[in-house]
């Protein structure tokens, strides 16, 4: 795409002008349509150094209404000093429903200089577009309309423009010792860019855009994207359907055959209790001096007994090392985003321990059986949770997963316990009723899930609660177990 | 309070068991009610490194549910690092209504350190303690329980603690250069958190809690924070008086002695505009080179023209140094806490340029008129705000406020205009005639915001805006002026 580039040639000053403008005074009529059709668009714009990104952006949102776009800079964050997964600044950064986000450089420049640092291996930069590819299908398949463009010029327009940059005391300091590096390892940079873009343009294409000419690139950029934000307009929100990929599977049981008859007596349970705990909290030491994250997810039946487990795990924990993280119905500007935002602004920062109090598998039991989201969006969400779980383990992160496990007769008992009972009556609602008449939908739902999305990177563990005993001794054993092998892992890694 | 600290006796061990045990219960019990009276807890935990603060928070959270409580660590940042005010990270992480958030030290560390390493003058040190008093108040009136604790240990306790945790590898590393050094300068610390809590008694009281028997101090922790937990719930949500207090008002006209027929001609407007956008571009380089904030604050009438206005101001500032925040009605999470802190966890970094689309003062205008809020709170609201912008100035911020100002029949006019144009008739809705019809009530609202918060060095610039083109003029103007004097007063303070 770069090394056979033809330049555009000049065009008439005031044709293009008047193109603009009137590209302009289009995208400005199509605000409104954006926000009744909740059409959220995330322009990312990459290219070379003085290449021009930030006036191009200035003059695409010249016309906008403020309440409509949002620039963004995605951080360069060296990778030493990044406590977050590759994807985070990007992902955390998406703009909402009915509005426009710019990206002043985004992941390619990221990774692309991150590789020509040596920051990270081959083979994590292979994973990385991976990781780029499943976000941006996710996406799309979310409704989202995303623009990529890259801004070429070529080397000896690089040079006179870094030159004048520099030549002026006011203008000097834009000029960083990253360009400078850039500039003159042009054509090393050049293949790399080069591969990036051929690495990730089957799902959402490149488009160079010649930035030698300046009003040149605002026309042809405005003209992108107008065009596709009327096409996406007139198609209607884009749902996108379920897709076939293999994830190494762990095989698990149906709900129904799990034996819910164990039990542990008063004195093991203490002794147990005490022993695991003080476990935890050596393990947590290494965990937060070793920087591993930890994402612990608790999913369960209603009065199955999630808070007092979550409770036993947390409390041999540092709390200035660990958050419990309740999830509830999505707010507003939640719901405004695709479905993982607002769990990707959640994750711990690494050496961080989150727990989750219900998490993202609601895209596939309540916002499935309610009707909160559409069928394409609930069997597609399988495999972008595993996308997505899979990113936190290749950033390093140990995930757990638990399904807090009851039978119906032990909810009843619970229910009418905590309807009897004056202090406990405010746990029980109405809804929880409702949700227990639809047993056997949940069942049916969480069994799916637990099926497709029992990965070997972050297994389901069902935990047999009718006992509630039993079941937190049995999630502290198995967190502990984990801690063990991410600790050794990374261990091995580090030394070896 | 810490020099003539009595200890507190030796207590038989199963007595002090039972005693927490029971307030631990009484405390879980009380959940539901903080949930339904919409309380929020805020227990600032202060002391001497390794007095037990983990610990005591640890003990404290044990029986509270999960989703009812949260740990902070507000970081004790290096001021020369420090992107924010300095009350930025407590301001951000207060709990929502019905739950506790527990501080793992807070204001009074953080100060008393940045004071022993002389990072801050005695000046600033005096300012920054009155901010926090105001941060207090401010919090107590917004209906918030603020339980301040201060965990005491003498020097050789904490040197037996201190040489344990380094006496063993897995907790060595617990122990900073900082912890280390405070031991060294105990009683020049000891003096610095004296006179912290000396100054900072009054609005909310401290509680020095002897932190050398472990089981005592949790029992302690914990009556305070049960007895203050039903006081609080038996006395309904608390809502503070209006105080009086005294800013440097600049004197303004009311509204209706504005001359609002001032108008520019189609030449001068083009050859200004591009004068002082230009201006601004170059200001806006050194501004952040400078790390100097700026806050740019837009009100005004409805039709008024704001959103124009804001553009012109936009266009000629990069991008990746400025930020428009529109501010609609808050969601869930913003009502459930004190109303400002909306506006804090959306402050610009400093060096950055923050404008507000509609601001804080919601709260006088429709908030006070549609009974969004009580009397007294909006009547406190004034000072708060005052008080609010002060933090902002003292930190280096320019803070600029604009009310765009039309008649009532330009207003009328635009309201047709935008109804008879198909594609502005998004611009204009139901609520805009309604509020159209209380025209009188927020005038008379308007002027009392503008008469009460008009500060020397927050003032408010009343633009006629009858000409759409002069009210921006007149605004690039006041920027381009403000921006020149903080830089010109910057570079004195550097270089002086």
């Amino acid at each position: 795409m770069l090394k056979d580039f033809e330049k555009t040639k000049p065009e008439d000053k005031s044709v293009l002008n008047a193109e603009i403008k009137e590209l302009s005074s289009t995208l400005m009529g199509m605000q409104e349509q954006l926000r009744e059709k909740k059409l959220p668009i995330l322009v990312l714009i990459e290219g070379w150094a003085a290449a021009g990104k930030g006036s191009l952006i200035k003059e695409l949102i010249s016309e906008l209404d403020p309440r409509f776009y949002h620039v963004e800079s995605p951080a360069v964050i060296p990778e030493s000093e990044a406590r977050y997964p590759f994807l985070y600044p990007f992902a955390t950064a998406i703009p909402e429903n009915g509005t426009l986000a710019f990206f002043d450089s985004g992941w390619m420049e990221s990774l692309v200089r991150k590789l020509m640092h040596r920051d990270i291996t081959e083979k994590e930069y292979k994973r990385r577009i991976r990781q780029v590819n499943e976000f941006e299908r996710q996406l799309r398949d979310g409704g989202y309309l995303v623009l990529k463009l890259f801004l070429h010029i070529d080397k000896d327009e690089q040079e006179e423009r870094l030159g004048s940059l520099l030549a002026q005391p006011e203008t000097q300091w834009r000029v960083t010792e990253e360009d400078i590096l850039q500039h003159r390892e042009y054509k090393h940079f050049r293949d790399a860019y080069e591969s990036f873009m051929d690495k990730t343009n089957d799902i959402i294409p490149w488009h160079v855009l010649d930035a030698s000419r300046r009003k040149t690139t605002v026309r042809d950029a405005l003209r992108l994207l107008v065009i596709q934000t009327q096409t996406a307009l007139a198609s209607g929100r884009y749902i996108g359907s379920p897709f076939e990929e293999t994830f190494p599977l762990v095989k698990m049981p149906k709900l129904a055959d799990v034996d819910l008859s164990p039990t542990i007596s008063d004195d093991d349970y203490k002794k147990e209790l005490k022993r695991l705990q003080e476990r935890l909290s050596e393990l947590h030491n290494i965990i937060y001096l070793n920087k591993i994250p930890v994402v612990i997810c608790y999913e369960g039946w209603d009065a199955a007994g999630k808070g007092g487990n979550i409770r036993r795990v947390a409390y041999p924990l540092d709390p200035r090392g660990f958050d419990v993280k309740p999830i509830a119905s999505p707010e507003p500007h939640e719901l405004n985003r695709q479905y993982l935002w607002r769990f990707w602004t959640r994750l711990p920062r690494s050496g961080h321990i989150c727990i989750f109090d219900r998490t993202w598998y609601g895209r596939v039991m309540v916002e499935r059986l309610e009707g909160f989201c559409t069928e394409k969006d609930w069997k597609r969400a399988y495999n972008e949770i595993n996308e997505f779980e899979r990113d936190l383990t290749e950033w390093g992160a140990v995930v757990i997963k638990f399904w807090i496990h009851i039978d119906q007769d032990t909810q009843l008992a619970r229910f009418t316990d905590r309807q009897n009972t004056p202090e406990k009556q405010w746990k029980i609602t109405e809804e929880d009723w409702r949700n227990r008449e639809k047993w056997p939908q949940y069942e049916m739902a969480v069994n799916e899930m637990i099926e497709k999305t029992s990965t070997e990177y972050a297994p389901w563990y069902i935990i047999e609660s009718n006992d509630k005993k039993y079941a937190r001794i049995r999630t502290l054993k198995i967190i502990v177990k984990a801690l063990e092998k991410a600790i050794d892992r990374h261990l091995e890694q580090v030394l070896g």
